[in-house]
């Protein structure tokens, strides 16, 4: 998910860092551009506009974006239009169901049915039970309260740029909205996996075996639960995204989970996977980023990519942590797990198969993440490149430091943005290009973004 | 929405009251249904499903739904698909908004700034600001912390029988959710305003003017706060649905609750209308139910109604109460108002005025309530009708007395069932029918339910 800061002097900075549009400078824009923005006057302040000059997009196809003007942009930042802009596979699904009946979990119906059964045979067996929402923050939302209940626990732990949910509960759990946001009382933070920045025992984080990066972060953990405990709170899970976007994208090296969830079990507490970023054959190398890590975690949650912009979630969960929640609890979402949604949802999935998404995700990813990383001899202000699939970070640092700069991610940003690419940054300092298009994404499109992208490092050159 | 009960020796026992259907009452149903009560074993012990024979719907069109078998049935309950099942025009603007572009609000969209506009034209002048979500809970539970930022307090009043949400934030404030759902440290209840058996200076409720009655409550308001203080707690907001959907359906007096808002104000909170059940047009009487009511509340939510099953909600504010919030935390809800929400939010809002659902309501719903009044001489359980255009509550009670009779409420709403007519019950005892058909129900659509409700209450009463 996005995620934003906005510091306490009233100035809109964000994560991304970058100056987004502000109303001061409507006068700058175009007739009909500056018409739109007066949603900024509908909408509220609690609302932004990405780039200076906001885009006003009418059209999407595939990884291709169009501007009322009839520009074509390139779509290297949208995972929600996972297997791509209005793919006809999903619109036709949905048109379809929501022709015939559109209604509630209340009354038996085949779709849920069938995608509950479909959607857990792509996880391991222990994961038997699935609950749908609309959101990811509605996910997260239960994923915690599922957890605590099973726990007898409140404490939870995230990572320290995280984003998980706009609840009241998810906030409280999301450090990446920013210091206005109060955190929740019973959660601690634990360092970002940083394998750029951290060293352990004196050899940088991505030099190091998954063993041993491993145990530094299970030591974090350790350390976050002993504090809990020293305040009375029982831990009650450990709350992340296996490959830590808004931290700034750590997927590697792969296995160094294993040593922290093997903690998290020894304290007593359960790991929540949100597969929000790398789920859904994002990582090219599985189905689920927990999947890739080697991990089977106790509670998972999916949102964004599920079901290719229409607004559903899912919760999965192992039945004996369920049950304490469940056995006691009722749960109703109006719009959850209902016809059309499941339509969607199993028109993606099936898509994602014949389509075969996980392959181009890992061919396409390879290709773009090499081509990246050889643009870091000529351009010395690319730091580090990470990724998996169609994910990828690229540090923005000063030239010769690990330094992050992140006036000059944003003016790549922006330049790109000029340039007709779409993407955005992340990361604690806002300086990590966040490269994350949707799964269609074609050799051709890394060929375009790479030609705008050399063009604009070489323009910020001069 | 939906409201349950589980008691904590584990049966599945509901507002409803009746037992719903039971795995263990799965051999007696045909092999088709018994098959997808399947979902039992993949969706987990939070789903409950309607009847002891679940209904399997295949198609709706609408006011009426249809099994797999073709059995007709008569909708007397949904208000998600408000504008009726699968509205031609709702279903074509949906499509047509999902083949050019679905995406987010961080881009310009014309779908969001003009739905925005002219939802906001249907309200009082101060409401002047509207922020999109996916579900009601979604929207209640962000009302509610911007209630909390606007007043510097926490403590929220709701009625005794409220549900809100299935947040952790909003479920803490849904007792309706039965026994082991914690309720929040800081909420308080007031009693449910009931006309039928709360009298005032000997005065039954239903006899009592608006300005006796809101006194009652207000002053009920007043204890809560003061409560609230003694433990050290900051009122911040009264949350409540101005027809009082799951405490029973209390439309009347009108105007009853302007001496609770008056001092909801004079304490220094804010008032939340949860519009999800009386808005949109339901009442008959007014476009939203606090309108009907003659007041002007501070926040407004909705959801259920409003995209005719797309998920989608809203939260409208007057600007001064929004700004706490929203000018220091940023607020991003991926699906929220994306142009497809919006182009279904729209296409609903349009036909609520071309085929003037609001005068439907009225003409139908006066209609409807004389109906099931006239029964009242030759049925005495039927105890008291109340209602307000399309949402009627219909007490069942021990012939001669106020007192509620469960167990034939429960009787009547199966055999219903069994008659091809959907309803449910509310209210604390679950003895109130609650007749709440999607808008476009007719003068024949009333004839049908009649006709089911008389053989019905024959059956029951030999």
């Amino acid at each position: 998910m996005t995620q934003e800061r906005r510091h306490n002097d009233g100035n809109s900075i964000d994560h991304y860092g970058y100056e987004q549009f502000q109303a001061r400078d409507g006068g700058r824009l175009d007739p009909r551009t500056r018409e739109l923005t007066r949603e900024r006057s509908v909408l509220g302040d609690a609302y932004r506009l990405f780039y200076r000059t906001p885009v006003h997009l009418v059209k999407g196809r595939g990884s291709h974006l169009w501007d009322a003007d009839g520009v074509e942009y390139l779509d290297v930042y949208n995972n929600v239009a996972s297997v791509g802009h209005c793919h006809p596979r999903v619109v036709e699904a949905m048109t379809r169901q929501a022709s015939e009946l559109n209604t509630h979990t209340r009354y038996l119906h085949e779709n849920i049915l069938h995608y509950a059964e479909d959607i857990l045979s792509t996880m391991p067996d222990p994961l038997d039970r699935v609950m749908f929402q609309c959101t990811g923050s509605e996910a997260n939302d239960l994923a915690v309260r599922v957890a605590q209940a099973y726990t007898g626990g409140e404490g939870v732990i995230v990572t320290h740029e995280a984003y998980h949910g706009n609840s009241a509960l998810t906030s409280k759990l999301s450090p990446a909205l920013g210091t206005a946001q109060d955190l929740g009382l019973t959660m601690r933070m634990i360092p970002t996996p940083d394998t750029y920045r951290v060293s352990v025992d004196g050899i940088r984080g991505s030099q190091c075996d998954a063993a041993t990066f491993g145990a530094w972060m299970a030591d974090r953990v350790r350390d976050a639960v002993a504090d809990m405990n020293r305040h009375g709170i029982k831990f009650a899970a450990l709350l992340a995204d296996s490959i830590f976007s808004s931290d700034g994208v750590y997927p590697d090296p792969v296995g160094y989970l294993q040593p922290v969830i093997d903690v998290v079990h020894e304290l007593g507490g359960v790991w929540i996977a949100d597969e929000v970023q790398p789920g859904f054959t994002r990582t090219g190398d599985a189905f689920w980023g927990f999947e890739r890590q080697g991990i089977v975690p106790d509670l998972v949650t999916s949102g964004k990519p599920m079901a290719n912009g229409l607004p559903t979630s899912l919760m999965a969960a192992r039945h004996e942590i369920l049950e304490p929640f469940a056995g006691s609890i009722p749960y109703f979402n109006t719009f959850g797990g209902n016809p059309v949604c499941m339509a969607a949802a199993q028109a993606v999935l099936d898509v994602m198969r014949d389509e075969d998404t996980m392959g181009n995700s890992k061919k396409v990813g390879a290709v773009f993440k090499a081509a990246v990383e050889g643009l870091k001899d000529s351009h010395p202000c690319i730091g580090d490149v990470r990724g998996a699939g169609l994910y990828i970070g690229c540090e923005i640092v000063k030239p010769g430091t690990t330094d992050p700069d992140q006036a000059s991610a944003l003016d790549i940003l922006e330049t790109l943005r000029q340039n007709h690419v779409l993407t955005s940054v992340c990361g604690r300092y806002g300086n990590i290009l966040k490269l994350r298009p949707p799964l269609v994404f074609s050799e051709d499109d890394v060929d375009w973004f790479m030609s705008a992208f050399s063009t604009t490092l070489d323009s910020l050159d001069k």
